[in-house]
């Protein structure tokens, strides 16, 4: 470690040497950092701070160094599931106290170098001037060294289901209102506001990614742009009257991280945000298991079944309405007999569970009208047997998933939650995918704001109390908390495939969401449709997925999980068995990861190793155009041969006009090999790599 | 029954004929209602509707009556504990169907007429183009027939607890700031706004008095007075928004009330508010018992005890803070010695119970800094000894009454509920005093705001599934709730006798919360202050209780409640044993009540009959002025004789300078006795009625 020091200037290097970050104070006392990598400018000086409520001087400027501390830190950690067995946690560290001498108060920013980027925060420690206070605004800013390209999606308080949008900085204002596409809940705050995690990329060739990590009681933050210096603010998000965060010395904020690099796979690959989080919370994780699962779901969301059973009523109240006496509309999804044929398919194929929406009453008018009492999580269907269902799932080896629609009634489903949660284990439930679609309750509260996110924290922790795994949907991005809550297996947090059966998603979306959403934590996000004109499903949506039948297999590697959906309905996958053999053979937990090749918005491919096993799968996706993708297989053992089952596009594919066509082939492949494959628009390909005895190997041709 | 039909207009008479209530529609469809008594006019014709959200039609006008029912209802009903054994529910009823042609919607408003008031709600039946709907406003209005003399709060959002100011309609503006005395969360909104329940006085000798009843999943009502013309229009707790009341039909709202009578008494005794709400919902209601207590409170209240264990921390946070190495301030009220000195003292004395405040961590910073995890209501300070207290209390069979101060942090008192209450039942607490001081959180959110309205409901519900018993203070003011869950066995929701430690109340104070507060349901007034002088407990406190001791003597029987507390401290009581009898031998659970005089304001002298058994008890408030009582003893049953011990002010007696100044003296009662009895300035007395054989009669002399 070297560190120069200058007066009122810190100088903290990465463990490698090859970032630089710079801190001092301004003329006025304002505190500033920048950071630099190989020489190049990432962050230009950019000043931190924190605007108070009722307190005009606030956190700002009249700062002087009162101390300054470095140490290092190394150690390797084994996540409980996850791309790679053990991750390293290796960075520089500074810790800066600074005292306000007129308030006599004291703020503390703690810098953490790593050789992939930068993590900093706010420390306030117990003291006598400050105690209680309110955050007006945070103002940590980011300032961009050019006019960089950005794979951005508009900053909103509630929503992060965007497509992204690749433009240059100056051009996010023009184009803000076209990427605002509609939600049930979406609140912008400026046509220059963006959300993290931000990716961007260099005219002289960084990657630079802003984002943050351990988001816990906090708001969540977004990025405001000043597009005339290119510089971003950060801009946390509102309570109901405009406060943005409620605090307690002693305490931080949460992480607020820079990840930087010339080559983008590094990007990816970084566990930054996981090395900034707390280890587990919970002692004994024997419970949390990696999930493969089909599901009583695509059918609803293609519109083709119902989540209400009936259609009789322009309302229903829970505890009032009786629906043994309502006239089923004949399309609910989440019948007795529709869930055992789903539970026939689960086991026929090997898959761990099944999940069930649509299950329990008061789906006939869930969302949209700012119900309170929505939903009570434990009171099924006429036609959905619980009792019934849990036997058969057990006698057939099949757990069952939990879903826990909350219709954004918060309240309403913290008063449940206990008796939920304890539902869930009387009956089979391992694991809930909770849900928060449409304006939040408490009123005027927002889906990312403290309070809410303080709920999600709670429906979390409570739900480890009862030894459950949650997927919480349309909850706040994930920062990298799955590190100390590890039942945290799963978040939406980002436009998933039930787009692509509401109009569409872009095709190149999928290259981008590791480099985003992806590096706070697992996204469920549902892969494997094969049949991409809904219209096929359901008459009246003329929805397309915008996706390769390859691409679609390609996803169970390059979107890490630990839980993975087959999405599509089990007729579909009947049509394509050869296809179907890739999501059946796929691991959903790993011993290593090599990413390949990535560049956003482009194509990432990622080499993985099943968890306990010899064995490989490689997932490769691409954009909007066709390209070829080259890698070799040199992450392989030493003189092994493996079979190399290779799903790819045919020659004609193309996601518009013909996504299912693919071919599939088998050859031998050692750590010496080199595959050069074609990638349709919108396409990718899927490779199984099976260590294989010289007998198995027999009439397999060498790629 | 009687009803005389107009086109368009309808009217309704009270059973007994006195009151007739009249119905009819405005040229623009705007629904109007009058009411006179004895025919004089009590409510001028007045408006009925609702502006709604987003609605420039509302619920306003355009109306046509679709159908209108009568109907007629005489039922008698016992409740669980109260002023008398059975009451009474007859009214004639009208219920109007009202049509919006133009947006195809149905108001209902349903009335019922008593022979001491009116009732009336709207209500909105299934319908297609009337389910989901926000309330802006109501706009029910209740026009004065002149300039009377109201005896009025201010109205506020977050607070109840104002003295009262009595003054004409006109004089409310300039009264407004006067009346608005500090409190530590208060929000007022005009000021022409008063709170309900209102009571005034006309120029023509009627009683009449504006309140609600059955207040559930609903705003609570203040009135805003229009002090041109004395009309009074109802105005909604908003939420955090602004927004008023969020309904779906089908459903209603709570009752309007109008009480009125040319004798004072009548509204006193007035069991309207009652009637108009749901029998019991609680089947099995054994474990309900009115409950006589002491507690370790008051020396926290004059702040010669402190709740807080330590003063060493300039904020704490819950599961941080480590009190077993914290330095004890000394001062600590809530110890495991002084609570079993309470417990021998309930026990020697024969109270049901003990309640200790400040024995759970967190009471060094619990209010005013908008702490979200402020308390967790089941951790002990370090000096209480849960085990031990409970044991002993068991040994000396005396019950504990739980304390649940929430600091108004709500969601964090939800979360922790059902662990509250079950400590509680396992430690043998059967009843619970919550407390909601300071702003609401969720910040932004009214202490009377439906969101919280449907809070405390809901702690309510959850405590009778536990069998535990509720005394809720800072809640929203009663509604005869009570009625449909007796468990509600108190409230605060008043300015109660703490203030008299806070720099004192009014003396005719007490005067008129049985015309006001006490319609709605019993107060937790926790009278029987023996010590005038606060500044003996606590040298820095120069507050004065403004009462005599006789005053406070007769406020077991004024303020009628089945929880009353002995508030002053054991030694204070030890220093008057003979009129601590008076406290000792006073029921708290009656067969029947006498309101023997009323006059708001003034006075109020009533006698009660002890429930189960022959003896009466009696009590009479006075107000700022000295008077002359006279009471019948006619209630008493024929032919026998009783002995009446009476506790009255002595003749020097004054609340401001010989509060102590009592006599007590021992006199032979029958049905024919009457009672000429002198009450000084805030002062008052209290006679125990016992029946007597023969032999204990001998040596007593008539009255």
């Amino acid at each position: 470690m070297g560190f120069v020091h200058y007066i009122g200037a810190q100088e903290l290097l990465s463990p490698n040497g090859q970032l630089a970050m710079r801190f001092s104070l301004q003329g006025d006392g304002t505190p500033v950092y920048a950071l630099s990598y190989k020489g190049k400018e990432v962050i230009r000086p950019s000043k931190l701070g924190l605007l108070l409520k009722r307190d005009p001087k606030s956190l700002i400027h009249d700062f002087t160094v009162a101390d300054t501390r470095t140490s290092s830190f190394d150690e390797t950690w084994e996540p409980v599931w996850g791309e790679v067995k053990t991750i390293r946690n290796h960075y520089n560290e500074l810790l800066v106290t600074l005292n306000q001498k007129e308030t006599s108060r004291v703020m503390m920013i703690r810098f953490r170098l790593f050789n992939d980027g930068l993590g900093f925060r706010y420390e306030f420690p117990q003291q006598k001037n400050l105690t209680y206070f309110v955050i007006r605004e945070e103002r940590s800013e980011f300032a961009m060294a050019g006019n960089h390209t950005a794979f951005w999606i508009s900053g909103d308080y509630d929503t992060q289901e965007y497509d992204f949008t690749t433009s240059r900085l100056s051009e996010i204002r023009d184009l803000a209102t076209k990427a605002r596409t509609q939600n049930v809940s979406q609140s912008s705050f400026a046509p220059t506001g963006v959300q993290t995690s931000l990716m961007m990329k260099s005219d002289d060739g960084l990657y630079i990614n802003l984002h943050e990590a351990a988001l816990i009681d906090y708001p969540a933050m977004h990025l405001n742009l000043d597009d005339t210096n290119f510089v971003f603010q950060s801009w946390l998000t509102p309570d109901a009257r405009g406060d943005k965060g409620f605090m307690q010395a002693p305490r931080g904020t949460p992480w607020r991280t820079v990840m930087v690099s010339d080559d983008a796979r590094d990007i990816v690959a970084s566990k930054i945000t996981y090395n900034l989080n707390e280890p587990s919370k919970i002692r004994d994780v024997s419970w949390i298991k990696p999930v493969k699962y089909v599901g009583v779901w695509w059918e609803m969301i293609t519109g083709k079944s119902s989540w209400a059973y009936t259609d009789e009523y322009p309302s229903v109240q829970l505890g009032i309405t009786d629906y043994s006496k309502a006239k089923p509309n004949g399309r609910h999804g989440a019948t007795t007999a529709n869930v055992k044929k789903y539970i026939d398919f689960a086991a026929l194929h090997g898959f761990d569970a099944v999940l069930v929406e649509g299950w329990n009453i008061g789906w006939e008018d869930w969302f949209g009208n700012s119900k309170d009492y929505v939903f009570d999580f434990v009171t099924p269907y006429p036609d959905f047997k619980v009792k019934e269902i849990r036997d058969y799932a057990r006698s057939k080896g099949v757990k069952m998933i939990m879903h826990h629609e909350s219709s954004s009634s918060v309240r309403n489903y913290e008063r449940h939650m206990d008796t939920a949660y304890k539902f869930m284990k009387e009956n089979g439930y391992d694991a809930v995918k909770s849900g928060y679609v449409g304006d939040i309750l408490p009123r005027g509260e927002n889906h990312y704001s403290q309070w809410i996110v303080n709920h999600y924290q709670y429906a979390l922790e409570k739900a480890a109390q009862y030894r459950i795994m949650v997927n919480a949907h349309e909850a706040v991005r994930p920062t990298g908390i799955a590190r100390t809550w590890p039942n945290l297996i799963g978040n939406e947090s980002a436009r998933g495939t039930e787009y692509q059966a509401f109009g569409g998603s872009k095709p190149n979306h999928v290259t981008l969401l590791p480099f985003t959403r992806l590096l706070g934590g697992p996204m469920d996000y549902t892969p494997g449709i094969f049949e991409m004109d809904i219209s096929k499903l359901n008459p009246d949506n003329k929805s397309w997925v915008n996706s390769t039948l390859a691409n679609q297999l390609a996803l169970y590697v390059t979107m890490y999980s630990p839980l993975q959906m087959a999405a599509d309905l089990p007729e579909n996958y009947n049509r394509f068995p050869d296809a179907f053999q890739f999501i059946k053979d796929v691991a959903v937990d790993w011993d290593d990861s090599k990413y390949l090749e990535a560049e956003p918005g482009q194509y990432i491919t990622v080499a993985r190793k099943a968890k306990g096993t010899g064995n490989w799968f490689l997932g490769s996706v691409g954009g909007n155009d066709p390209r070829t993708s080259r890698v070799s297989f040199d992450f392989l053992d030493k003189g092994k041969t493996y079979i190399a089952t290779i799903y790819a596009d045919a020659k004609n594919a193309h996601y518009k006009t013909a996504p299912q066509a693919y071919t599939i082939r088998k050859v031998l492949v050692t750590q010496k090999s080199k595959l050069s494959q074609w990638v349709a628009a919108g396409g990718g390909y899927a490779i199984s790599i099976m260590e294989a005895g010289k007998e198995a190997t027999k009439g397999i041709r060498k790629l």
